[in-house]
């Protein structure tokens, strides 16, 4: 029911190909990837910018198929940027899960889109 | 040598655990999940917008440490938009390099940065 | 009834001299001041991400502020790149809206919220 | 030698026109706005993404045009939000600068392109 969620060993390996054959390598620097992956997340957002919420019944078939390209892109460059900087992408999201849990402890959270900072210390 | 590349199943089972213990799939629509991905990216991007490459040696070791757990958030955003649009990360990965090894065939692109466009149908 | 619309000619000014006073003229390549733009215009967005409409209702008081500011954070960004482009930003809105009146006929695009590619050529 | 520097009011009110005559007012809801100047401001940045610096000699001609045209957009979506939510934008920009001067003072900030937090009760 869920989509498959990949092992992204040989997506980053058909990256790191696709990269090396065109001589891009010169252009990646860690700021030039931030800044491409922020331009393709702006580009996934831009078909939602008018409508409610996004759901089903509002994109059109051709805006969800360039969402789905646009989420390809978006970790693409996630993956080169990890790569680039050694981050283990692994360890960096549980990391983050480990500390929103704390930041966000679910009997003050629940419901509630807030940020910490309206409930921190209460 | 490279950072390892997760199976990233348990982390998105992770990631819609701390969702539903906390009740915010309402405010996950595809277009608000997809706002937060462009928002993070952008938290991502701005230790680096006052430097030249963002390398090593220009990212403070604090500003490093804040890169990596943005690339969390973007991470943890774009596995919880795929589950909610039902989009299967590694094939539109695997879509979009193919369709970029089209558009920017090697013997024009190696070594240039420019968009396709600069030497389409040339 | 509607707020003062500037005269930005003394706020260029202060921008400028606020600039040159902290030497940061060699920071601001066009590059990275439309890195810093575009990083602003995510911050200003974050306040909204989770809300339906960010109507006066939604917001709370501290939000407003802080998108009030950061609208001012944008404004800077753009007189400053402005600047150094040498674009007359008059002229520049001048003339896209030109543009989008001739890509949105107003039979065609009345309560549409569509891109324009949607109804060209129909 | 600078640009011109735009009296707004004419072009805010040609843009008031603009949506009115094409009964888009129901789209612009604050969050909206901010979305899509988010999205304009990734356009802008877009050109620059590959670059050192985006001097003169890096962009090209039509990446010139685009740019301008994209900061057009900008500014349109800037006025826009600030007529929907009351906000000055005269007043938003005089009053970040003046917070700013307490947070970058002359003898700290000067050369160092740094966040205030760097250097700040020091």
């Amino acid at each position: 029911m869920h989509p498959r969620i990949p092992d992204l060993e040989a997506l980053s390996a058909m990256l790191h190909e696709f990269v090396v054959e065109r001589e891009w390598g010169q252009f990646h620097t860690p700021k030039n990837l931030a800044t491409a992956l922020s331009v393709e997340a702006a580009e996934l957002l831009e078909p939602f910018q008018w409508l409610s919420t996004g759901d089903g019944s509002e994109l059109t078939e051709s805006a969800r198929a360039a969402v789905r390209l646009e989420m390809g892109d978006v970790l693409a460059y996630l993956l080169l940027l990890a790569d680039r900087m050694g981050v283990d992408l692994y360890e960096a999201l549980a990391e983050k899960i480990a500390i929103n849990a704390k930041k966000y402890p679910v009997d003050k959270a629940r419901g509630r889109s807030e940020k910490y900072t309206a409930y921190e210390g209460k």
